[in-house]
This record gives structure tokens, C-alpha cells and sequence, in this order.
């Protein structure tokens, strides 16, 4: 994967090992007056950054290799003059444009990198702060604000006090979903292994729906579970793509009947692919009646929905769950990464993840106390004071502010979908709940098939997305049917952009019809 | 954990669900005149910052419950007005002074949390500009910088050619060393299970020293290896506490002759109590004779010396490592998080952590190319584009501004040594390499014993980091004997605050020694 020889670069030379050694005072790193200046001129960088976003193709056109090419292949041994404007320009002439612009209001890919003023800044103050949470001694506010803000955020969401500090359980804000199934994972898989014996391990059974994101395949993994013993049940069109209570009973069932240890379920509240909903409450019935089995509810995206009470059916029953966790920088203007956790009971976690040592210092003062060391809730030592953006965001847009937000993107998703049940050529495949629509050019029969309709619907979407102005949007293939994903949730986006990509989107298609004959 | 019900609670009230939807345009919350303006604030704060963590105790004098005592047990319904200012007014009042201050120039506990101007703006630009590169595609410049950065870093440190992309190998910015190793793990673990079979995971044994950081035993518990399966190999005084190989060689063939596996060897170079380096040529080569055991350097505060030529010879036979990993949150000027890690071969990486989904986007642009999907690589699939600070950190201060900067650690490291010599009633426990120094009050038979010697050596640490105005230092404890550690590497720490910390420890032994008469 070297570059290729030719390559011309640009900005710093060969290192200059022989060079002899800079002279740079240590304050001079860290000194206030140059904060301050490059700082200001970073502030201003990242808000012309904003002004022109909606200037900006989402995503380049660009080939592997294209920046690798551009870049010497040594660090400078020694800065250039003004080295940090001069870097500041190459991120503008040279980064900006190789960028998939997450934040552009046409960006209806994937789900949104939620963002904002306030969650962009909390993210520059904490790494301003720049302290290592671990322990409760090795930053006692940081630790107090998170225990703080996932009480705040549980109950903005509606979720059951259970799940809350103040109702026992408790929360904690981790980078990811990833790591929140793991952790969830690896705590129900000790719990178990503590009964039946740790060498069972190849006997642990997990269960998810062929709609739950791949995340948790990967942290099945990760935890050691044999990978033909995660079950992905099926889901159907006609159940809106939930997983079955029934299909899962007669999953564990057979497992049980196998010999085999029901261990865990990942039930996810708005899936990736069409935002589909599973039925907490029967999954937690099912899975009590199989030796409790860890229920954990994804609600990666959809559980920023949930700060609106018009959307808590969808979580009816999370009394009975042993974990939950949503990401807050998925639909809730907290910059990536954010993802809170919240569970039941943090002992099975503590077990799992708990570490003693004496190089990590304690606190006088915490002795007597039941102190939380978030160290003992996650998958790392180290650690970032993420609760800070998460306070801050709650604190400057209120929770009427949030429900505000999520409802704006909602009505452009029912603009968007209303749009689209207005065109005769197009069908909404999977209800929509959310601000998720997904959509195709319909009629297989007409348009030669289930297979080649996929294959028109493909079509369609890389000449939408190959417009450079216009909008960027992504795929499903749910039930051997391929689908159009648009995902609204940029905070940039407007009705305008909304309607704009519905144009482009019917352009392509005339044009793709009309080839076809 | 309830705060206690007599709690005042100030700064906002109860939520007011009753109230009318705030308007909130989407374009405020993500305005580039907004972000200007309280952009600024937060800048010149952090600046105020930082002129005034001289001034700062270490560590707060609080117990716990303190912040959560003084916070709404809500979120507020809408933002008061000015909300932001007031917020920044709370962090100023309210959290900093409950946090520990990292970046004090008398923070010598742990290892530090390396920061500079470039590296906490390298922060906020990335947050600012909010991207997901999971994958090539959904961001080339970012994944195209991260493998230039790993690379230019790799090739600083003096890392062998067949760890880095131009040798075959190849790196990636992950957040800590947990997760690096973890990952590392579980590559190693599923190419052994591919060829002996998954269900022998009970029979995986994984090798480290009793001097390994928790976080390999964190890893090795969460990737289902039985918890008695991890041998911790006593290390020695006499030995500088390295692992010997000799004991390496003995605990593999007893656990081959008991038909177990041997899976993977984390050696260390740089451990956290006392900086031992583990001989990795020799390790590799007890390694290589058991079946092509996994070897894994975790080198995550030393990695960063050895950007010095002077240092390089603690990783001499780098070239038979599967994976290293180093922490530049550490000690080389980027803010926290940022674990660097390469391996050999990605192809284990892959086929262990690898994802493939229809949802996930790809680019007609990539077909044919070996593209980076750093989503493989990691353990989770939303991550940060973290090479930006790395790459502003290399370029502004270049890898002779690294040097000087380690260097004048080490030398102030070497200072403090000379002083603890020179008062005979301290010992230095162990052999000072890089910048941490371990010491304590000698002579146990005239202390009164071992125990009593390390009751007295932990009194003195409690009375060293009881003065608000003192240095915070933290402790060891190796082969039964407690050691106070001195950790030198806060960015702002300069000579005269190495002084006055001896200064601190000297009156404070007086005063102990004193009154026990």
C-alpha cells in the first residue's frame, strides 16, 4: 500500500535527521497567548467551515490513493514558519475536499452525525481540559457530571427510573454502540459463566433478528461466543420487521432442547436498515422464561426520539430490560462519539470489567463512600470527560429544544415520504416511523422482476448520489428486496433540501425509465 | 445513589413539560455567526485556563457527592436565557474546581495525560468538522490521513518498515491501549480457533509478567479467555522486573504439556509501576517456538521516547512483533485519547473484527483498490478522525520539537533522581530509565521491617498530596515493597516545579520521621 513512486508531494521535505535539535520551551506547548491566537483562528476556520457546508459536494470524487499521493512520506523533522496556518490551509485545500461531509444538509446517508454549536464546543473544551475520568479520584466532577447527565438524559428519554442512579440502576456515556453491546455482553456472559462453570463458553447462545445492526455480531465476537451461536432470526414484511416473540421462543427452545445456554438478546428499538421496532416487552417475557437471559435494547438511533413523549410506545416495557443504550450523537447534537449506557444493576458490569490495582490511586475521601470508577463500566482504562458536551448540550437547547429538533426532521421525513407516495413510479417499502424513509421504484412484475427491479433501484441510487450538488443517500436490502435509504437528521437540513433531493431522485429515475424503453 | 433529599440544588429548576415548544430554527443550532461567538468564548476560556493551572491544587479537596449535590436532578425544560455564558460560568465555578488538574505542572501521578495547543485544536477541529471515517469511502481524506499519519509516526518512532502500509504492514489511531490490545487478541485468538477450532477457546492460555498493565487482563477477560488462563510471570528486583524468557519458555511448554495452547504474549516496554522494559528479540523467539504464539507490544508511555535515537534499543527486535501499540496521549503532545497501533499482517485483523453490510456505503470510486476500511480494524464501527491532531502535532512541532520535549523530561526525571540520592535516607527502588522516578524511604530493618516500611512509605505519599498547594504524586507496589512514583511529563512542568516537589516530599519525611521519634 505504498504510494505509488510518482507521486508528487507537496508541504515538508525529507526529514532532516542531521538537523540540530529545536529549541522549544515547554511553555511555549501549552502557553495561554498561543492558545488563544491559534485558537481564535481555528474557531474561524471551523465557522467558515459551516457557512460554506452546504457549498460542499457531500461527498468527493476522488480515487485511493488521492491524499496518500499529495503528503511526504515522513514526518517534517523540524516545523515550517507558521507551520499551524500553513497546516490550517492544507486542511482546507487538500483535507476539505477528500471529505464525506457528514454535516452537509444533503447528507442522507447512513444515519446523521448529529452536531452542534454547543456539542462541537463541548467536545473543544473537554479536550481544552483535557483530564482522564477513570476513577472517581482521577477527576471527581467529571465522574459527578456523568453520573449527573445520564440521570438527566434517562429521564429526558422517558426511560424507567430502574435504569437511573436515583433508581438504582445507573449510566455511563461510552464512544460507541459497539462498545455498549460488548459491555452489556461480556457482563451477562460472566454472570452466566459464574453458574455454570467458565469452560461452558462454547455453550452460550445469543439472539438477535436479521435487522439488528452488525454491531452486535461483532461484539459476539469479540466475547468469545462460538459465531454459529448467534441466532438471526427472521423478520418479515408483514411484521414490519420486528423480531417475533414467537420466532424467538422456539429459538431458545431448541437451544435449550440442544443442550445449549440461552444468554443473551439484543432487541433493537429503530433498526438500521428501516428503522423497525421490536417488541420489548414480549422479548423481556420470553427471554425471563429461559433462565434470565440479559436483555439488551439498541436504541442507537431512535432512542434520541424518545425525548418526544409521542414516540415513548416504542419503548413500552424497559422496566423489564437489564440494558439499554442510545447514541446521542446519532439524532441528539452531540458530536461524535456518544453513546450512553444505562443498566439495571451495575454488579454483573463491575464483576466483568472491575480492575484493582495499586498504581491507580485511590482518594481518602472516597473511602466509606460507594464511589463510581467508570473504569469498572467499560471496555477501557482510559477515557474522555464526554459528559461535558452532553451537559452543555442539555443545558443550552432544554429538552423542548431537543423534542423541537427531532420533530422538525420528523415532519421533513413525512414531507419527504409524502412525496414519494405521490409519484406513482415509487413505493414506500417499510413503514415509516421516524425521519427514515425508505423507497423504491415499484412494480417488480412490471419492471422485469424482484431481481432486476433491485438492480434498476441500484442504478437509480448511484446516479442520484452522482450528482455533485445534489444529495448523498444510502441502501437497504431487507427481505431480497433492495431499497433506497433517506435518512434526515443532519441539523443543516431544510425543507428545501429535502424537496430538492426528492427532485433529484425523480429526475434520475425518469431518466433511468426512459433508457430502459 | 440518590442525592441526598436535603440537597440545594442550584441552576435551573424542575422541568417544565407544560410548556410551549420552543422554536428553535435547525439553522441556530449549527450557525456559523453562533459558533463564531461562543466559539471565541470557549477559546479565551481555555486560555484563562491554562495561564491560571499553576495556580490550581492538583486535586480537589471534595468528597463525593459534591457536584451532584449542587445540580437539578432535571435537565432544564428550555435553556435560560444566555444559557451558554452561564454554563461556562458553572464549569469555571462548579466543575473545575471537583476536577484533578492533568495538565498541572505538578501532576506526577500515573503517567500524565500529554496535551498542547496543537493537540487540544487538532481536537476541536475534528469535532467541528464531525465526520464517521468507518470506512474509505465514508471519508477518504480521513482515512487516507490516518494511514499517512500512522506511518510518519511509526517511521519517527523508529518502528521497523514491516509494521508500517509502505512495508506491508500498516497502523491505526484507536482511543486506548485496552482497545488496541484487545484487538490484537482477538485476531490472534480467532486465526488459532480457525485452525484448531472454535470450541477449544477454554483451552487458550495468554502470557504476561506480574508488571503488565490490568488493561491485558481486561482484554484477555473480555475475549473469553478463561480468567486462569492468564499467567502472570513473576518478575524480580535482580531483573529490573523485565520478563524473563527463561520463565517464559518454562510456563509455555507446562501449559503445551498439559495440552493447552498457547495463544498470545503481551510484553511491555515502558511498565506502568516502574518503567521496566521487557527483552522482546529473546521473547519473540520463546514465542516463535510454540506454534507462531501472538506477540504484542504494548508500549504505551515509552513508545513516545523513542523518538529519541538514545532510546531505541529498548525495542531491539521489534521486527518479529505481530502488533505494537503505543499511547501518544501519553507523552507525545496529542490529547487524550489517541493509541497508535500497527501490526504485521491486517489480514488477522480482518478476518477477526471485519464487517460486511449492505447499509453500509460503498464507492464505485474504491472498486479494484485495496481500500482501508478502518471499521475492520477496531473494535467498534462509529470512530473519531483522530489522525488530524496527530498529524497538526507532527507538522507544528516537528520530530526534533518531539525530542526536545521528551528530552527535557527525562532530564528533569534525572534531577530529581540526583536529589533523592543524594538524602540517604531515601532509595531509589528501581532503575530510572525514561522519565518516572520510584522511590522511598530506605531501610526497613531500621524502620522497623518490610510492612512497616511500607506503612511509613504510604503515609508519606497520603502527607505529599495532602498540601492543596503541593505536588500529587501516586504509588507502586512491586515484589512487596511500597514505592512513591514520580511521574515527570506534564507538559508544563518545569524544573523549579521538580524542586519544589523534592522540597515537599523532604519536609514532609522530616515531619514523619520525626514524630515517630
Amino acid at each position: 500500500m505504498a504510494p505509488p513512486s510518482h507521486c508528487h508531494t507537496i508541504n515538508g521535505g525529507a526529514p532532516r535527521n542531521g538537523a540540530i535539535a529545536v529549541e522549544t520551551p515547554a511553555t511555549l506547548l501549552l502557553d495561554a497567548d498561543e492558545f488563544r491566537r491559534l485558537g481564535h483562528q481555528v474557531v474561524d476556520f471551523i465557522a467558515d467551515y459551516y457557512a460554506g457546508l452546504g457549498d460542499y459536494p457531500v461527498h468527493p470524487s476522488v480515487t485511493p490513493g488521492f491524499l496518500r499521493c499529495q503528503l511526504p512520506t515522513d514526518a517534517p523533522s523540524r516545523p515550517e514558519p507558521e507551520a499551524f496556518a500553513a497546516a490550517l490551509r492544507d486542511v482546507r485545500d487538500l483535507i476539505l475536499p477528500g471529505m464525506t461531509h457528514w454535516q452537509s444538509p444533503r447528507h442522507f446517508t447512513h444515519f446523521p452525525a448529529s452536531s452542534s454549536t454547543v456539542g462541537a464546543l463541548g467536545e473543544a473544551l473537554a479536550a481544552g481540559i483535557n483530564v482522564v475520568p477513570f476513577t472517581w479520584a482521577a477527576s471527581p466532577a467529571a465522574t459527578e457530571l456523568e453520573m449527573v447527565v445520564v440521570d438527566w438524559l434517562g429521564r429526558a428519554l422517558n426511560f424507567p427510573e430502574s435504569l437511573l442512579f436515583a433508581g438504582g440502576g445507573g449510566g455511563t456515556i461510552l464512544g460507541t454502540s459497539c462498545e455498549a453491546i460488548l459491555c452489556a455482553l461480556v457482563a451477562a456472559r460472566d454472570r452466566k459463566l459464574a453458574e455454570i462453570g467458565g469452560r461452558r463458553i462454547g455453550d452460550l447462545v445469543v439472539y438477535c433478528s436479521d435487522q439488528t445492526h452488525f454491531a452486535f455480531r461483532k461484539a459476539a465476537r469479540i466475547a468469545g461466543i462460538l459465531r454459529d451461536h448467534c441466532r438471526e432470526i427472521p423478520t418479515y414484511r408483514d411484521d414490519m420487521f420486528a423480531l417475533s416473540p414467537t420466532a424467538l421462543q422456539a429459538a431458545m427452545q431448541a437451544d435449550v432442547d440442544a443442550g445449549l445456554v440461552p444468554l443473551f438478546l439484543c432487541a433493537t428499538v429503530g433498526t438500521t436498515q428501516t428503522t423497525a421496532v421490536d417488541p420489548v416487552r414480549e422479548l423481556c417475557a420470553v427471554a425471563a422464561r429461559h433462565g434470565g437471559v440479559w436483555v439488551h435494547v439498541d436504541a442507537a438511533y431512535a432512542g434520541s426520539a424518545l425525548v418526544c413523549p409521542e414516540f415513548r410506545d416504542v419503548i413500552a416495557g424497559a422496566e423489564a430490560v437489564d440494558s439499554l443504550s442510545m447514541n446521542a450523537h446519532k439524532w441528539l447534537l452531540a458530536n461524535n462519539d456518544c453513546c450512553a449506557m444505562w443498566v439495571r444493576s451495575s454488579s454483573a458490569l463491575v464483576a466483568a470489567l472491575g480492575t484493582e490495582q495499586e498504581y491507580i490511586l485511590k482518594d481518602s475521601a472516597a473511602e466509606g463512600h460507594d464511589v463510581v470508577d467508570y473504569k469498572d463500566w467499560g471496555t477501557t482504562l482510559t477515557r474522555r470527560f464526554r459528559a461535558l458536551k452532553v451537559w452543555l448540550v442539555l443545558r443550552c437547547y432544554g429538552v423542548e429544544g431537543l423534542r423541537e429538533h427531532v420533530r422538525s426532521h420528523v415532519r421533513m421525513a413525512a414531507a419527504f415520504e409524502a412525496m414519494v407516495r405521490g409519484d406513482a413510479r415509487f413505493e414506500v417499502v417499510a413503514p415509516r416511523r421516524f425521519a427514515l424513509v425508505c423507497f423504491r421504484l415499484r412494480s417488480p412484475e412490471r419492471l422485469g422482476g424482484e431481481k432486476a427491479a433491485n438492480e434498476l433501484n441500484r442504478k437509480l441510487l448511484e446516479e442520484v448520489n452522482a450528482a455533485s450538488s445534489g444529495p448523498y443517500m444510502s441502501s437497504a436490502m431487507v427481505g431480497s428486496v433492495y431499497m433506497l435509504r433517506c435518512a434526515i437528521g443532519s441539523t443543516l437540513t431544510e425543507e428545501r433540501h429535502v424537496r430538492e433531493a426528492w427532485n433529484v431522485v425523480q429526475v434520475q429515475a425518469t431518466s433511468i425509465l426512459c433508457k430502459r424503453g
